[in-house]
């Protein structure tokens, strides 16, 4: 019915184990889990529904729409179908005997209204917050979700090489940005990139062209570019792409749910000098950090290795965002949402981890001029780091 | 600096007197409105940050990034910038003296997180839920924004008109859709659809060929597709449009801001009999909603004619999807999003109002074979309605 593709079922429960031995330590009875993204992590599907999750025994899995598509794509051992949220608390009586004491869910995204709701149901029990215990599971990824990342890195690779041979000047931004995501749904790209907060906008199309690399705005990005009109004023816009400016490309790539996020320079014709040169400072930024990435360093301290290299290069003011605008983080964690915990920030103080998959973006802006950066998405391995990444590390001069 | 748009001064302004005269009505004293779509209504700037809505008074919009873009963007009189949320309260005293006893939020979509740093920003105030009074205000369009969904409407007729003349066998329902994207992008389409409800995912690649059609899931829409894989289950997916197939096409476009939402039925070469009859009996279900349409009339109604004419066409069992998960609505507003109040369904009571706009789509599905239907905008007049979109009603034969 669907295409051939299942989260395996020891994912399934090697997942839950660990979200249960994390519930058991912040003494959760039980968790909510309702966000899409969140269920499709710990159950396989992303139908409508709800996953309880107890901290101990079976999870359950109420569906709500669509039965025979959750049936299909879940390992969950209990499934079960309910017509409503009402119907919720009655279902796990019957499966538990009775209603927990302690209930997590997921405030970072779930609705007041929505929260509320949920409450009058489990009348009496404490209500948590239990999202950051959610993304403190998602963050280690496992041998399968890290070759589900490869094979996003080689649409990702396959797309940059097929913007290589067909970028050409006078198309605008959003036009080309058309043409390659449309190259890469050919190959299963997914469209829609997923974003966890709901004032954050996720995209594909983030390609800042010349000058429009030199406009800050609301994103928490170093540029935010035009956009198409003030009501959407991030990613690519009307701007034709000329020859011989820098032209940031940043896509995002998702294949099978799982992300990869990555950035080249491109110029058609010749970098002006002051371009290339911050492109190069750029590559040897990214070159630095990924050299002390080890388990144990913490997030924080790759973010001052990168800003100490890009002082030391005589980038302090361009480097993440023009004076007065940066931004203070240099990565993000990455997986099946785009920007994923830990942040490689300022003040975070991540420990590491083998399994832990990073975005890491150096970028650099000059205010109303151009932007110059690289980025790419690595590991962290038992001894250090590696790519995940497969596009070549370089200024792509066509 | 950005693509030559602006809300106009005069909308901003209307617009804030309409939700004061409702709050006034409400006993609530102030709004605070920080969901980005909300924030552009009622500021014409989407860059980061709340605006502050008195029941009586000027409103204040606190920016905290990026303050250039806000004030090119917003007519709003009052514009600070603003570090973080902390700042608030006392910006709000510092400009009326006091803070607010009853304050308002957007209970919707504002995570239980936010709400608590809210919350607790401002102790002692009674927080209530102001979004159904944020929507009821958006629910009626001014001639401004009617011209802005014309001109949405014409970008959206141009590109039914490019897949007409492109539609060939052989491509995959995703890559198709890339291409149209493109096309429309070239033309000022946004991409990215703007949804409400943080469950719910909009997308302009809803094309459903042959069997896809017939495959219902987790949408609230009589069918979902396939999509690209579980982890989203729904629209486009990896199979390849067929000949004699039918094939439904439903694009969102979205232009400045303003979405239209429309479908078609293609084919190509031939449509089986069974197919073309129940398009067919869409397009008349389709025209005898429309000739119903006044003021005054109540959605409900609109959509129980709806249903009586697929009964007495002998559609009843596929009608708004196959017996069993039929959703309960055959239409929905549409303006700054995809979908808005009201929804054309089955017990809302909702009056017509001149000034609202409809998307109408009455579709059937026929379980594992394919969905026939039809969709199109409208705008109720003072008299009855005419419709917004300029697609050919009827089916493409290409």
């Amino acid at each position: 019915m669907i295409k051939d593709f299942k989260v395996p079922p020891i994912e399934i429960y090697n997942r839950s184990k660990r979200i249960q031995k994390v519930l058991q330590e912040n003494n959760i009875d039980g968790l909510f889990i309702v966000q899409r993204v969140d269920l499709f992590y710990f159950s396989g599907t992303a139908q409508n529904g709800v996953l309880y999750m107890p901290a101990e025994g079976k999870p359950l899995l109420m569906i709500i729409k669509y039965m025979p598509r959750a049936l299909e794509e879940s390992s969950i051992d209990n499934i079960i179908e309910i017509k409503s949220q009402k119907d919720i608390p009655g279902k796990i009586t019957d499966f538990y005997g009775d209603i927990p004491k302690v209930l997590g869910f997921e405030f970072d995204v779930l609705p007041v209204r929505d929260f509320n709701l949920y409450k009058n149901l489990f009348h009496g029990c404490e209500c948590v917050d239990g999202s950051h215990l959610i993304l403190q599971t998602r963050m280690i990824k496992s041998d399968w979700e890290i070759a589900q990342m490869e094979k996003a890195a080689e649409l990702s690779e396959k797309t940059f090489e097929y913007m290589r041979s067909t970028i050409c000047p006078g198309i605008t931004e959003m036009e080309f940005a058309g043409m390659f995501e449309t190259f890469a749904r050919k190959f299963g790209h997914g469209g829609f990139l997923r974003s966890r907060n709901y004032q954050a906008i996720a995209y594909p199309w983030h390609i800042l062209s010349g000058k429009s690399g030199g406009i800050v705005g609301f994103l928490d990005a170093p540029a935010s570019g035009t956009g198409t009109s003030a009501a959407f004023p991030c990613g690519g816009g009307s701007k034709p792409l000329l020859p011989n400016e820098p032209i940031m490309i940043d896509f995002g790539t998702v294949l099978n749910g799982y992300h990869i996020d990555e950035t080249r320079m491109f110029v058609i014709g010749s970098m002006p000098d002051k371009a290339l040169k911050a492109c190069e400072a750029s590559i040897e930024i990214h070159n630095e950090v990924l050299a002390n990435v080890k388990p144990g360093i913490t997030v924080s301290e790759l973010y001052h290795i990168s800003v100490s290299k890009a002082v030391s290069l005589g980038y302090s003011d361009p480097f993440l965002g023009p004076p007065g605008h940066k931004v203070i983080f240099v990565g993000h964690g990455i997986g099946l949402e785009l920007v994923e915990n830990p942040i490689i920030a300022k003040d975070k103080g991540y420990l590491l981890e083998p399994g832990m998959t990073f975005s890491l973006e150096p970028k650099m802006v000059f205010e109303n001029e151009f932007s110059a950066g690289i980025e790419s998405v690595f590991l962290v391995t038992e001894t250090g780091c590696r790519l995940i990444s497969k596009v070549p590390v370089g200024i792509f001069i066509c």
